[in-house]
């Protein structure tokens, strides 16, 4: 698989592609792909093992996602910097675009965002994001190969203490059809605990790419949530797109067959 | 009022903003402002009188565009490359984005698009307007300015052959709160014959722009219709700016208007 690493301007993040030949009509996204933190931020004063947590990142979805694309041969698209920078899965306007406060961690050098920064990070994260993802949605459609858009995210076993049953979690927005035919594959080839809209559904403002790039044209589209327990290490991540990949190719094939 | 014209690339049309510090929530967007048909596809086998037709642009549209501009102080953009090109109204998709007839017209160029003949015009005219009115759009947000889109269009008098009676259209989407304050101040304040939803409506795929700029980010947004023959002088597009400026205002006050 070939990283298309795109032209250096400095002060722009633009995300990473990969397998930008994929045939698959899915589209792998994952804003939340990496925990960098590159200056002119820095670690936010956060501490080392802070930047190594679930508020900078998604663990273990990169490592999933790449997995997903190599099995699907489908193209993949991740953001390059935390999302303690800028959360390319929300809109500049929305509080978890550049949090001050994420579970239960504050972030010092979100505390107190001056407007010009916000439009400062919007500008080298969030519009590199979305033009890129956008441009590559574009290319497709105008060749006449709909793309199905799928967001691969994990999230933490425990949350504000409580612990979480679900392992896998499908989230829709406006469209469910995808989500409910995945969720019916998962339910039939695998064993996982796998639930709708948990732990997180539309109404937590968790679903802005899909709002954004998928609903505008129509195309079918999917959010995904691994536990991230479940995928903590490389052998782990690999087995998991294993299990993954027949249940994303079922689904898109009960989409296809005629009623 | 400055034009900024962005960096030239071969091939690549961007569109023109103008009075890009405009104060105004108003940010008027023309999609039709222009029947330039420049190399690569020159003139689509079209006569020059065809070119001059409101098939290749909205004759009048932008003058209109540009006074309210000037009169509200609102950031204009406009695409620089006739509908028949590419139209930026349209998705990459829709038949309607490189027509092969329009009205009672063929267009020979438009008649045998290859996919990477449509792939070529939607990376060179299509996504760097979608990606510049994007980045308009999410600076103003992360800057805590929610803009107000209003897309400028004009339609012809006579339509297949039967004339329209309707002078001034106003045509939402999904939320149709603006619309509804623009006809009401259009009725109380001008002698048009104002119209909501005609001569078009949403159903007829009309509302791309809106569709993918405004909506997601939950924006208040319309699209407003001019008959051409209200507007085909420079003066008489000025004296319509100069009635619809003030419609323009009245429309957002009564939305920022406590109940």
């Amino acid at each position: 698989m070939r990283a298309q690493e795109l032209t250096e301007e400095p002060g722009v993040f633009r995300p990473v592609i990969e397998n930008a030949s994929g045939q698959s009509p899915i589209l792998l996204v994952c804003e939340h792909a990496s925990n960098a933190m590159p200056a002119p931020w820095g670690d936010l004063g956060l501490t080392a093992e802070q930047t190594r947590a679930h508020i900078a990142w998604d663990p273990g979805a990169l490592g999933l996602a790449r997995g997903l694309a190599q099995r699907l041969d489908a193209t993949l698209i991740h953001a390059p910097v935390s999302r303690l920078i800028y959360d390319c899965n929300r809109g500049p306007d929305m509080p978890g675009a550049m949090p001050a406060r994420s579970e239960i961690h504050d972030i010092p050098g979100n505390s107190a965002i001056t407007p010009a920064e916000r439009l400062a990070r919007t500008r080298a994260v969030y519009q590199p994001w979305a033009t890129a993802l956008h441009n590559l949605i574009a290319d497709r459609i105008a060749l006449g190969r709909r793309p199905v858009i799928v967001t691969i995210h994990s999230f933490t076993p425990i949350y504000h203490g409580k612990p979480r049953a679900v392992e896998f979690g499908i989230i829709h927005d406006a469209a469910p059809a995808l989500a409910l035919a995945v969720l019916e594959a998962a339910r039939a080839l695998t064993g996982l605990n796998a639930r709708l809209n948990e732990p997180y559904s539309a109404a937590d403002d968790v679903t802005h790419t899909l709002r954004l790039h998928a609903t505008p044209y129509g195309l079918e589209n999917v959010m995904l949530e691994l536990r991230n327990d479940l995928i903590a290490t490389p052998e782990a991540e690999a087995a998991m797109a294993e299990t993954l990949a027949p249940v994303m190719s079922a689904a898109l094939d009960s989409l296809r067959r005629p009623l």
